[in-house]
């Protein structure tokens, strides 16, 4: 299930989703637009279920399961956004969710699994720790495997919000979004040159985490990166699949500094009054880093999610 | 310029600002209905231009100014966001603001009118000292004054957003407001029944600034209490007009802690993932406190404002 999904798959999933996902509302700032130079849509889906766009892509695999699949229930190893979205999705089909999470997760994340009905399994911190905790389980149970951005169905339930976004603000010229492994940005562009193939595409990655610009500039997948940020949400490496994706539909990844993300995340705070998360404020930065890729243009802005520790912020 | 507004005077105020104003979205949240065990539409004022409802009342007495009148200007006394909204109102008709502040007040806030364009007038932190300085500023320029909550066109532009609440949310059963001056909470429930002399109308006040629950109770205005809350924007006396609407239209009045408040703040930013100010959290935590007068209703709440500094919250 790693194949990229077409169009048509996108579609598919939106109509799939329907009746569990939210419409999320897409936000302008006036301050905002005066700042970049440009008009910017902010899709906001850190007013999605789950607080996240990964309740997409979760609820879209989850329903595409046949009942003897779905019987079994599905896994994944994330204790971050994707694993809560899981459990958010398997129960609005009422199967069983399993999620693999590493010694020294967040605490509160880890409840928030827990109370959307999930059964946690602790390993090592290390990913092959929870590739094989992730094996065991689907040995135990037959549960299906639900990878947060490799996954076929993940990506096209991603590329979702962008049926919705073009309706809600019709005549966009650019999109962005975060680039972590991958999963919505690949989603992302499928569905973006699938409505408009002039429509141009622009990511967003940590300067510490900037595994698909250095892969992108070498023609291959590079797997050396350690990455070092603060945005938790993009430390992943960009799947195989995924990269191909972006090359493909030629998205353009602007690197920046976790400094400029702190500081346009709060931004988005202030001006937008919106909560959240630091992976979601990179592409906030990486317009007001270059601003002149995005002056006079209307500008979709996918904002990805908002599950933050209010103990712990940034700043 | 000091009567209650009527129903019409709203509906004149509506179209009056439609040019200006922002239809603001209206939020749910499973997590904060099943909290509450109510249906819980959340008016998102915090997203209305300037960051907070003031604007429909300032735009409103901006806009019903004759072009005489209007060339002279408006004044008030306010460092927070009726300043900042009527100097925001005055840049949409081209006419001078004048805003006087006091000693102590946030220098952000300061910046913030004066980006907008108005002129600030300094003057000592007593209520006395605003007075003079707002009368000298009269004279001089001969600019009308527009008072934060006392003035019938900013009650009439208040009540606006009830307008839209009912549209966006048919068949509410229950508004509540938070309750400072009064202005929103009496144009709010004039409003409201207007529309359907069934709704349940609630205010929620903060403990340290009780007044409007002393003067119910009373019978009359009670002037004496000296407000002590974290609520920054409640600590205005309510006035006498808007007091006869409180009574009139039997509001309920719900006192809250500032702990209560916080908490609820921090719970507005969490699930709704919207940034309210401290004030706006009120009618959250009047609502946790009373469980039993809302559970099972369809509640209309109105988040007043977003307005916060981010490096000083008060948690």
């Amino acid at each position: 299930m790693d194949a990229l999904p077409s169009f048509d798959d996108i579609r598919d999933a939106a109509a799939r989703i329907a009746p569990y996902a939210s419409v999320t509302p897409v936000l302008r700032s006036a301050a905002l637009d005066a700042l970049s130079g440009a008009s910017l849509h902010f899709k906001c889906e850190n007013l999605q279920r789950g607080g996240a766009f990964k309740f997409r892509g979760a609820c879209n695999a989850v329903w595409s399961l046949d009942d003897e699949q779905a019987a079994r229930g599905v896994v994944t190893h994330s204790s971050g956004n994707h694993g809560n979205a899981l459990a958010l999705a398997a129960a609005t089909r009422g199967i069983a969710a399993h999620v693999v999470v590493p010694e020294g997760a967040v605490r509160a994340k880890l409840e928030a699994i827990e109370r959307a009905g999930a059964t946690l399994h602790r390993c090592a911190a290390t990913q092959a720790a929870r590739e094989a905790k992730c094996a065991e389980v689907q040995r135990a149970t037959g549960a299906e495997l639900v990878h947060p951005y490799a996954d076929t169905r993940v990506m096209a339930g991603q590329g979702t919000l962008v049926l919705e976004l073009l309706q809600q603000s019709p005549g966009l010229d650019v999109l962005i979004t975060p680039v972590g492994g991958g999963g919505l940005a690949s989603g992302v562009a499928i569905a973006a040159h699938g409505i408009d193939p002039a429509l141009a595409l622009f990511g967003a990655e940590p300067l510490g985490a900037d595994d698909a610009v250095q892969s992108l500039a070498h023609g291959t997948r590079v797997t050396t990166v350690v990455p070092d940020t603060v945005c938790d949400g993009l430390r992943a490496l960009v799947g195989e699949r995924n990269l191909e994706a972006l090359r493909t539909h030629r998205v353009e990844v602007i690197t920046v500094s976790d400094a400029e993300t702190v500081a346009a995340m709060q931004l988005l705070w202030s001006e937008l009054k919106q909560v959240v998360e630091v992976s979601s404020a990179t592409v906030l930065a990486a317009i007001l880093r270059q601003p002149q890729r995005f002056a006079g243009r209307r500008v979709g802005v996918v904002l990805t999610g908002g599950n933050v520790d209010l103990q712990a912020l940034p700043w």
